[in-house]
């Protein structure tokens, strides 16, 4: 009867991975809430902490008339269905249906395995049998004492490998975020060149160094400098949807082992065909207790992610319109995004042709600060 | 050329009777306006009254270039096309084409069967030849000297069907409605037991008592009195959308005779296949001349219908994208909603293979105290 | 890759012409703005006056990731992609893509043939191979000495036959224009009669003259005068999309030549299928410098045109709806705007049929006064 059961059904494009663990929020969303329901690769889920403090996610709906049960009520670690009164455990069991001794067999509902993780929730929408919390990527910069975090979301209009090609492609800034991260046509940041590299199965690194430039706005002021630095940017993308920018940042006379230093983390989620849940990260190696400067760059990066999701929501429509493959025409920035895309493709053949295959996800970066030309 | 001819296209599904009187509206609705517009089973009609007081109805289409008949104005009882001036008779004749002597033959509107009868209008969308004054059911109880009538209407974003399943379901008072006629899980409605039956073609009828109860806030207002009290409740359904909850209430220490009586009509009439007209009439048998009761009881009614409208339209919604049938997996409350729509396919089919069948409405309720089990 | 290249595609029924100009704004519209963006038979274009003065227009999408170009920048005569840079020449070719010495060969933007006629932009969406400037229509009346213009814009949500059959029908204005051209019940209009003619390969001509009349309000107003008139009127439809209303009006007691006489010129251009620009000038022959006039005759025709509008819009949600042939049925009415449709149908068969074929568009309207019965 459902729209998305765990299987791809034969002769439907899949444009997504499923025995994988994907993002579903963080950790701290589900405390002082009965519950947060949300939906992922087209699956209504709702997601709860119990009074144990375990986290548990069942699909949105209840078996009998449908109706979700986020539109229902919470009794201590049970979810009653608002139309009939149905009663459900935190894995989906029906403990009681109201106007009868005991419930039908058939009435309960799909568990959705759900786990905490590095401050964030993990869920899998694929086969139950696979789900092994070793799976879960390595995302601790989420919440590591050497790192403070600026957190946010996005949800974006537009397919979740739009958002990765925007990601893994260091091409962008000068126009798109001209205003914040970029710095326009002046010092163009497209002239210095690109190394990617593929690093593992479904693992991309893109690495640029720009050695002696003029700080963009957002650098400046978390370095407090206004001087000429040294940047280097490496962004990594792993299947199936988990992005990293590496960052640092120094005054050109500082040495690398100095320099602000961040990763920032690009959790992405597809909710549906032609949405994504984008949570994000920035976490940053100095002046780890500066409240003040959290909120600065959780500021800042949220107005980046706004330049970047109103792109993506147009493209989006004109791809919806004109069809065809992305990019029309493929430029040297698109060699990363390309890279990306055959990467995930490989491993969503790998998941449809060998049963039981699970993509084991290797480490994203190494925290030693990276050997540079530029330093050189 | 119209999408919504007499008879049912071959091979479409056909959700709906034809050859059958539907609630077009009360009849007071046609009093001061030049007329009134509505949907009926996909079709558009324009409802007026004439000079001499008569009710009709015609497609609300001009035959010349389509503009509704509704976008023009009213002289006396014609009607003229506000594009290019076609006067139209009450009976879809056509009376002058400016520009030339006489219409065109073909130039008439659809005339569409519409009668008053109870204070209600009537429409007939299936073959005119069969549209007989004599099969309209019986609903005095909406203009009877003996009841007053508490009246109002929703418009329900969901299939009639699914209307009829929540009327005819007398289990989810106690979540949907705990704030009015329900009570929540305290004293759970559901575990009273219902009796099931089938009184005649097209008609269902589930009975339920519940003896020495709390009073719900809405009973209890309505027999202004909050000691205890016996309830007994009676949901009729009789094809192809019109249903009755016939109920009294009356303290322990009463005699069922003298119980607050109600006939509650609910008037369903298709909009389009997943919209519903809902005209209702809450129909009391006591202090018939208290028009703040009067006033009070539409109030409540109205509030708790918006209840089932709210999640009734959230059912459509997750049937839309689920599919599958309703119930996905059935309860013991399912028992009447199941029957009824058996008894509505099993008319549907006879229509479909008996040329010129019409169903003949039964009676659909007794005046006389019923029988009950609890006062006995 | 895109949905609207130069051929159409086989098999898809074609509901317009291609190889003509049509109009794409006024040209004043270039001046003070960076472009003006706006789409033509499903093709979005962005158009600019380059610095030399010369006008240009470019499909409105990067070939690279798709954003419109209108999203983006211009500088100079050059447009750049706002997502990732590429820098684009009036003609479309790519002269720069940051990140590569070169762009790659396939990364220009087809031009569309502009050019800017009688204060009119023309744009030809078909084979750029006949885009021949002489075969732009003369609607020299939009700006010339002798005629001063009102001119004005209306978006109309209905296909663009819809429109022109409304301006060739002389018969909607008694009741969509009652109170502005139009004078009700009381002088019909239809009543008058009308002489249809084919003037040529795509051109059709409904005449009709109004001696001894009451003013309508408009016309009351242009002549100052509120005593009985003479009115002619000729609607003139022009393949593919072009109508124009040549009208006269003068006291009785006057002689046509100095008839108060306006060129109503309707610029018609599709949109989508559904929807039409309507770039429109009521040029008049009298009080040439009187500015107030001029306004009030631009006010008076914009509420004239939001009557159209509002019933245009109107029935192509019916005739979505119903579907089937226009008119339904046909009145004496209909005798222009059908002629005018086989016109144009006739031309859009030659069009698919013979190669190479352009429609060469004939003069519309003699500036002599016509000979006139009602002056006889």
């Amino acid at each position: 009867m459902r729209a998305s059961d765990g299987a791809a059904t034969a002769g439907t494009a899949v444009n997504w991975m499923r025995n994988v663990w994907y993002v579903a929020g963080f950790e701290h969303e589900l405390d002082g809430v009965p519950w947060v329901a949300r939906r992922f690769l087209g699956v209504s889920a709702i997601m709860l902490k119990t009074a144990a403090g375990e986290v548990s996610a069942l699909e949105d709906v209840c078996p009998h008339r449908l109706l979700p049960l986020s539109a229902g009520r919470r009794h201590g670690d049970e979810l009653q269905c608002g139309y009939h009164g149905l009663r459900f455990a935190a894995d989906g069991t029906c403990l009681e249906a109201p106007g009868q001794p005991s419930p039908p067999a058939r009435a309960h509902v799909r568990r959705l395995p759900l786990l905490a993780r590095h401050g964030l929730l993990w869920i899998w929408l694929g086969d139950p049998a696979l789900a092994r919390p070793e799976l879960v990527p390595d995302m601790r910069w989420n919440r590591d004492p050497q790192w403070t975090p600026s957190r946010g979301y996005h949800h974006v209009q537009a397919d979740y490998r739009l958002c990765m090609d925007n990601l893994m492609d260091l091409g962008h800034e000068s126009w798109v975020h001209r205003r914040t991260i970029g710095q326009g046509d002046e010092e163009c940041i497209p002239r210095y060149p690109v190394t990617v590299s593929v690093a593992g199965e479904g693992l991309v690194r893109a690495h640029r160094e720009m050695p002696n430039i003029e700080p963009p706005p957002f650098f400046a002021m978390v370095l407090d400098h206004h001087g000429r630095i040294n940047r280097w940017q490496t962004a990594i993308a792993m299947a199936p949807s988990l992005c990293m920018t590496d960052f640092g940042v120094y005054p050109v006379q500082a040495s690398p082992d100095d320099a602000f230093r961040s990763h920032v983390l690009h959790l992405l989620t597809p909710e549906t065909e032609h949405t994504t849940h984008y949570f994000w990260a920035v976490a940053r190696n100095r002046k780890l207790d500066d409240a003040d400067l959290t909120e600065a760059m959780r500021r800042a990066t949220e107005h980046t992610f706004d330049e970047d999701a109103a792109v993506l929501s147009l493209q989006q429509q004109q791809l919806q319109r004109y069809g065809g493959a992305v990019p029309g025409v493929a430029l040297r920035v698109d060699e990363a995004p390309i890279r990306t895309r055959r990467a995930l493709e490989a491993l969503i053949r790998r998941e449809a042709q060998e049963p039981g295959f699970c993509f084991v996800p290797p480490p994203m970066v190494d925290d030693a600060t990276p050997t540079l030309a530029m330093a050189a």
